[in-house]
């Protein structure tokens, strides 16, 4: 299979927030939203798995599945690239297109840290379906709000609690989670020009600040 | 990405019925099973898309889906191969391992015709997703129910007034169908030693006594 082209030459800029669960990342994805447009930049805030009627859709599927047959990782894999391939198409794409900032709240680092670090897929297969589902549309820059899976636990569950449930994700053990931040912090060592890391375990308007910092420089 | 087995060492048989809409494969499929099981094997029947019941989800979400948006081509292949990677790993692997004939009305070749041959997305992607989903699970047989679109078309008309409505893919052009069997026919050439075409413009028992001729020399 030939190597796809990695950047898009839209005149937008494609942000990704990535991270565990409960690091924060929709908080800061709307504070740096309010920001870009405070600064007058049209910005489109999405997110993964989602962003379209028929993405969500499958979003609620992933995320809530409850047999009575098991979800097996490579249908999860599979499904997560279908959501990810649409919302490229009917919403990324055109957004970048028409110069707009898109921030999306999680995106195929994500794929690559739950469906291959953690739950085990093998990184040349993640790696082909993120490229295939993605194109042209990679990433400008990605945040990674780092955060020690036992604290961003902790928000987790007091949300859950709100909400009523865990997801299928937000119930998987400890080792799990462990696996995704070091699948996380991994990707940032390959690619240390895209991947910014970032500490999440701190006040909402520092790691906003830090952030604004990386934006400033390349927006 | 490294080459994947090409064949399942399972006791069981795997023979997949492809053609286009109308070319009577469920009948043979049928017709096949109850000739086997009056032989005393143990026999599955399936189809794809789907054959469990979150693939029969994603059956009726990629046969039936109404907008807003359109379903891009490459979002319905992902959907496609995670209905069959759920399908593959639920139920064909293990009634192989058990021993049976699995019998399946459409399978990946149905994938090669049509999103590829049809829809456009290139050989190798589709080949790729192929080899996926399916795992060592490849079909030791494939009978391929030829006919010309036009035939399947008028059969296909007379079921959908039948049942009230045409689904996203009868509902394509003829243009669409001379694609698809054009490519069913490349793949029968490429691999004649598993793709056995038979001509389906023909009565439903004389189709049913070639399959059980070829069917006997393999079973």
């Amino acid at each position: 299979m030939k190597q796809r082209p990695l950047k898009h030459s839209y005149k937008g800029f494609f942000i990704t927030f990535e991270g565990p669960e409960g690091s924060g990342k929709s908080t800061q994805v709307r504070l740096l939203a309010g920001y870009l447009e405070s600064r007058g930049r049209e910005t489109l805030v999405t997110r993964e798995p989602g962003g379209t009627p028929l993405a969500e859709q499958l979003r609620t599927l992933v995320k809530n599945f409850d047999g009575p047959e098991k979800m097996h990782a490579s249908t999860e894999l599979l499904l997560m690239e279908a959501a990810r391939a649409q919302h490229v198409r009917e919403k990324i794409r055109p957004a970048l297109a028409a110069g707009k900032v898109v921030l999306c709240d999680r995106f195929s680092d994500s794929t690559t840290a739950y469906q291959g670090g953690a739950r085990g897929i093998e990184l040349p297969a993640i790696e082909f379906l993120n490229s295939f589902a993605v194109a042209e549309c990679v990433p400008d820059l990605t945040i990674l709000l780092d955060l020690p899976p036992e604290a961003g636990f902790a928000r987790t569950s007091v949300r859950a609690e709100t909400r009523g449930e865990h997801d299928r994700f937000e119930e998987e053990e400890l080792e799990f989670h462990l696996r995704v931040r070091e699948a996380f912090l991994a990707i940032a060592r390959r690619e240390p020009e895209r991947v910014r890391t970032v500490g999440a375990n701190r006040a909402p308007e520092i790691i906003h600040e830090e952030i604004r910092t990386i934006v400033d420089q390349l927006v």
